[in-house]
């Protein structure tokens, strides 16, 4: 293990020519197969001469980045077996599907995993044939492919996966492919930044080799071409030790360039060695280790190395021609044929393969065995290690709610103390993430029991601030690091939440995609057990973005995420603190969804007592019996329906106001927690039958619907239960600036006057009856606007948001919104 | 201006006393506007003592950033002043507002634009009340705030918004405060890399200054902890010559750090005019300037600079407490009530404004004058100075289409030959943004005319690439930075378009909020002239990335954009070649919109003629007669409904086997080109009258719609017209892999044979009817799926794409998905 490091000066064992000539012999096996995934059919062991019906039709992969991929996959394996570490391998230019399926294959994972996929002429045959073809497999390093937690279709977040998959496991190196391509987004550029925090005692280690092949699909990359001197000078402000090398561009003998290349990694991996020991030493001294400068490695090889040097008269190997395939007409013309068929026998496959197209022992003996091969890792299949947390009774942290709005809570403070002790409990399998943004999302409750992680400098107020070498909470001002390093760290086999303003979250929307696009794939993969659910709680909602203004109102993340398959998707808008409590307890016991869970910190109303708010998320919408006029056993002539915090507060004052003032009107108030409930059960697993939707919503009654986010969803989400169009929404229209939250639900026509207002427009004939209480409740919004505008904050009876006979309780502190960005 | 350098050794003037003294007055003004703006609605000049009534009730802002902004604005002013440069000044810190408010203040742009915020007692009484206040201004800096190009409401975005600005404009200075919060982000981290591709003689010049203050909302900053030495490593990796400044941590005598700073900018700027000037040299000399080492600035002070050393006993000048609202209870205790007086005459407001509440003229002499003020700078309400486009006739770029679908043609490779001339007629106001996949996207005709802009090193190959240092189409890999400089470039008066493939734009969701907000707000701001609209050309679509896999898929950036302002967004489903001409012809003219353009780059059918075309793109939806098989005057049986290319052509071919096996049925087929007609009129501008909507799609006729993405957006946009939930929509539900591009549509139930299975379950009594049929096509599903599972590709009918009469047209080239990612 890493955690036993050989002294430098008696490194494992300098490399020796036999043990090279294996190496090679691996990696040109290695590029033989994934040169066979990407164009035969037929014949894989080139036993007959190759022919044009030995090739697929379509001819798809990426054959540029896979050579350095096997190349340092193979002299990984070296390392591995002489170290006994523990390693995974990070795949940042995912793209290359076929090098990582091939090193499977070599280390005999494959066709444990996938049986038919035999160690023989007949396996080698539907190896080749699966690769990219309908009814096999992805041309990416996909959740299909063992030992990977990273696909790397969408580019730009390996080094922030790797950082995840370390957090808490000591004793876990990943070594991290960075391709010069996705260096060129700002998420990778970020992520080198994880130097700064990652703990060099208690956390693993990434090491992290910048592959320089040069090119993209049809440029060159940036970092290839700034010159040594400003790349070592950027690695090195990253707070990495570089290390250069390379090879492929000369007629160096592969012995040279694979001893030339062993040697550093065993210098590398001995540098590590040595800052594990002395960070484990300062440990047991009781003090804790400084940050070191981690090395990390810049391979500079050809794109397409060992491949085709010329194509049709043009450069192929190092150039950007070389990105997918190279010989594209190998299956229409001669002269491509004979190319592709001298391009693999020069990895001479009759001294890789025997007869039977068995691997020849000496090259298999250069894999490393069990548990050790990158590809058997029990890290990268998370839910086969993933342990339940810990939780510690969610019902011992409520609030008590004597009568509905009789108190006020901070909703994400009170879960702050569920959280902090979620925490103490799970000491090794829980993070808490956030840009920045931990106590002003009013979660600081955890610093009772833990810190933030920090390992850059250090000034003596930092002590007071939380800020510590190792701690659960990780925080840096980039949504994009705190989603990648979450999702590494779910993927492994622990549990999470990344905590988030609701805006801004929209930041990872492509990243949120692609782990949604991961779990429904494993899901029908048998092999991977599920993970953690990725739970989000966004709070500082488009409601009380009123004092930082329009740029921070937007509700759309919840849009966004309900694209994804309903098997994945959660979403919840628990109104008050109980039901928070009783919805996070959910979410970090369940697996494989994506949960999203939209909550507020200002002092709100509680609304139901701990019992109630069980039943009620157990249920996931209801009737709020106790808000509305209705009598048993008739249809009400309206439906108030709200889901969010802030609707729900409008709602319950529009019902007030419609109780006293027009006595005779039967009202249903409904609340929405779990929005998936909105939808018919044959579109979704929470969805409600015609029925059930018909008997909390009514039958053909009009429904005025208060919602927190942009109105469609609701439309969306009940369109089939929508008959007739009575369902009429009011949520967030884009309008917004800074103002005052009632303001706010003013310029969006969702306040409790605009809502009453609403049910006069469409109920009966009360458009005529109540034409003068209409013109109240207008009066009244042209009033808290006035009031507004001439004194800077709202009315005190809406500023409080109270509510019912909750006359007693304390006001709400006054809101200078402090603690918000 | 910055062309007209002096020479390094005779800088503009060494610093004298007096000039520093008003500097030191104008900072000292730009301070004491800023914390009057947070805090006060009365007694500006302070002639009273301070009561809690002149306090407003609610205290918003941002004062940490703020003096560390203003000081640079005093200096850069000086700098203005001095050498006559045109500069602009971009807030990466955007949340400090006051400043820059204040800063334009000062220089009487805030009056002129303003005119009730009058420059005396009653106008600095309105200042100070209207920030952050209901019915006031934002308190970022907002599209209000006069020079303002950038919100910085959502960090990360200043220096790509920067480098976008100046592209084009050599002579245009871009000083770019850059956050130490804001430096954390991904966007921003890849975005100093903009030094590998701005022009120094043919663009402008970027000024970046890292702010290190120290603290976020609750941490301190990755950058300001890493030490000097890897902080200067990392700005020489990123290609600057950083330059260190330190102020604010000790008792030094203001003058003396204004003497020190305003000898680093003039050396500073001294550099980059030698720089502008060798580029210039080598220009007039036929060569091409290599990439100089651009020196940055470092800046290091407390936050909070000047604020309270100390409140309540903490550290708050220095420490993240002065992010926000350093005294939150000044209304509240006389404590810090008299806090904030103290704070406030610290400034010694009698010294810089007359009893009238004049600023005193000394002061006002410190800024520039006219448009050389930065608040001033034109290139800043790039509306103003837009010229339009020179567009050639688009008409001439047709493809002949002798029969709907009798020709094929690659519509993105066709709109390339229409885009280089764009290009060839308009050289420096337009330019083409990439992610890397121009080529790749098929508008490869450009580089005809043109190449791509590359200021990194080069080799010889690379001349042959069309890489050049200088050139209209800017590809990096990083969706963030082609967006940011792309909203720069239009920001400042220009135009553009961005093209991406459709699954990654989501990368940028959260920027297109920000620039649709800031488009909204523009519409209503008289002075803020309309701008040229985003463009975004979205190929390589969900459909044809059957060969990339499921990470590659996904359509749903249509549904985020939508649900930003009805008057700001538009989406285009263009079907073929001519119609996607004329789509974009329309664009490029466009003002203030974001246009989202979603269209094939694969060989298809073309279907209209130019004539036809122009008429379909300009009712953005119609009835295509040839194909359906109603008579005039009778309602349909069925309405097949298309949007999208791919869709297109499902919909066609299932119209044709439905007249060749249904001949009674009466079949319309309806083509949707811009799909906000399918909202209603009062939703969109766009929208549809209920009756127009019915006579294109029939009253109570089933409708069977083949969309391109994901099918509940098509319900959620017809909603109002959808009487008895008649539409039934068929798009990507979600389902995909790597596989063959018809099996793609048979896993999403898109593809032809589904449609007519549709219409047999919906119209009529078709299912007892035509139960065979019906099995026939359920049998052609299981026929194309066995033989794309066998031969690796699709049936070789359906592969043709064609349809109709189509028969004589070129077969489609082979596809091996060679250039794509």
């Amino acid at each position: 293990m890493i955690s036993v490091p050989a002294p430098p000066s008696t490194s494992p064992s300098a490399p020796i020519d036999e043990e090279l000539h294996a190496l090679h012999a691996w990696w040109r096996a290695a590029n033989y197969l994934s040169v066979g995934q990407i164009y035969l059919m037929d014949n894989p062991l080139l036993r007959r001469p190759l022919e044009a019906e030995h090739v697929k039709p379509r001819l798809l992969g990426h054959w540029g980045t896979t050579p350095g991929l096997t190349f340092l996959y193979a002299h990984v394996n070296r390392a591995i077996r002489q170290r006994s570490l523990r390693s995974l391998f990070v795949t940042g230019p995912g793209h290359g599907g076929p090098g990582l399926v091939a090193a499977s294959y070599l280390e005999g994972t494959y066709t444990e995993t996938y049986p038919a996929i035999s160690r023989d002429e007949a396996g080698l045959r539907r190896l080749f044939t699966q690769f990219s073809f309908p009814g096999g497999i992805p041309s990416h390093v996909a959740p299909e492919t063992p030992g990977s937690i990273h696909e790397g279709g969408e580019l730009g977040y390996s080094l922030s996966h790797a950082y995840g998959a370390v957090f808490d496991n000591p004793d876990q190196l990943a070594v991290t492919v960075v391709g010069d391509g996705e260096a060129e987004t700002g998420p990778l550029a970020t992520s080198w930044h994880g130097t700064a925090f990652v703990n060099p005692a208690r956390d693993g280690v990434v090491l992290p080799i910048l592959h320089l092949n040069g090119y993209k699909i049809a440029n060159p990359t940036v970092l290839a071409r700034i010159g040594e001197e400003e790349l070592t000078a950027l690695m090195r402000g990253y707070g990495h030790e570089p290390h250069l090398f390379t090879a492929g561009f000369d007629e160096e003998d592969p012995l040279e360039f694979h001893r030339r290349f062993a040697v550093l990694l065993d210098e590398v991996l001995d540098r590590i060695a040595e800052i594990k020991a002395a960070a484990r030493a300062e440990v047991e001294a009781g003090r804790e280790p400084e940050r070191p400068r981690w090395p990390m490695i810049v391979l500079r090889t050809p794109k397409g190395w060992t491949g085709p040097k010329e194509v049709d008269g043009q450069r192929t190997e190092g150039s950007w021609r070389s990105h997918q395939v190279p010989l594209t007409s190998a299956r229409d013309t001669a002269e491509h044929l004979a190319q592709l068929e001298a391009w693999m026998r020069s990895y001479r496959p009759e001294e890789l393969f025997d007869e039977e197209g068995r691997l020849c022992p000496q090259i298999a003996e250069a894999s490393p065995r069990g548990e050790l091969r990158m590809s058997a890792n029990p890290t990268t299949n998370g839910g086969t290690i993933l342990e339940p947390l810990r939780l510690p009774d969610f019902r011992e942290y409520a609030v008590e709610v004597p009568a509905p709005g009789a108190t006020l809570a901070e909703p994400t403070r009170v879960l702050g103390t569920w959280l902090r002790d979620v925490i103490a409990q799970n000491p090794t399998t829980f993070r808490l993430f956030g840009p920045d943004e931990t106590a002003s999302n009013r979660l600081q409750a955890v610093y009772e029991v833990t810190d933030k992680q920090w390992n850059a400098d250090f000034v003596p107020e930092d002590r007071a601030e939380h800020l510590a070498r190792a701690g659960r909470v990780m925080e840096v001002l980039s949504e994009h690091q705190c989603q990648g390093w979450l999702e590494g760290y779910l993927l492994t086999g622990r549990h999470g939440v990344l905590s988030s303003y609701e805006a801004f979250i929209h930041i990872v929307d492509s990243m949120v995609n692609q782990h949604a696009k991961w779990l429904k794939v494993t899901n029908e993969i048998e092999w991977r057990r599920p993970i953690a659910s990725l739970n989000y709680l966004l709070s500082s909602h488009v409601w009380r973005q009123d004092h930082n203004g329009f740029s921070h109102q937007d509700p759309g993340f919840i849009d966004h995420v309900v694209n994804k398959k309903a098997e994945i998707v959660r979403v919840y808008l628990p109104p008050d603190a109980n039901t928070l409590l009783s919805t996070f307890d959910h979410c970090l016991r369940s697996r494989q969804y994506v949960n999203v869970v939209v909550a507020g910190k200002q002092p709100g109303p509680s609304w139901l007592s701990m019992d109630e708010a069980v039943l009620h998320c157990t249920r996931g919408l209801g009737i709020w019996e106790w808000a509305g006029t209705e009598s048993a056993g008739e249809e009400p002539d309206v439906v108030l329906a709200c889901a969010g915090d802030i609707p729900t507060i409008e709602t319950l004052a529009a019902a007030e106001l419609l109780a006293a003032q027009i006595p005779e009107l039967r009202i249903r108030v409904v609340n929405v927690v779990d929005l998936m409930r909105l939808q018919e059960d044959t579109e979704h697993p929470h969805g409600l039958s015609r029925s059930a939707f018909d008997g909390i919503f009514g039958r053909d009654v009009p429904v005025v619907f208060a919602y927190h986010g942009y109105p469609w969803l609701i439309h969306r989400l009940a369109y089939r239960h929508d008959r007739g169009s009575r369902i009429h929404v009011r949520g967030y229209k884009e309008e917004g600036t800074t103002t005052t939250p009632f303001d706010m639900l003013m310029r969006n026509d969702v306040d409790r006057f605009h809502l009453v207002m609403d049910v006069i427009d469409r109920v009966g004939d009360l458009a005529t009856r109540y034409a003068g209480l209409r013109q109240r409740m207008a009066d009244e919004r042209t009033r808290a606007r006035a009031y507004a505008y001439s004194h800077g904050e709202d009315l005190p009876e809406i500023a409080s948001w109270q509510w019912g006979d909750g006359g007693d309780a304390a006001a709400a502190p006054a809101d200078t919104g402090g603690d918000n960005a």
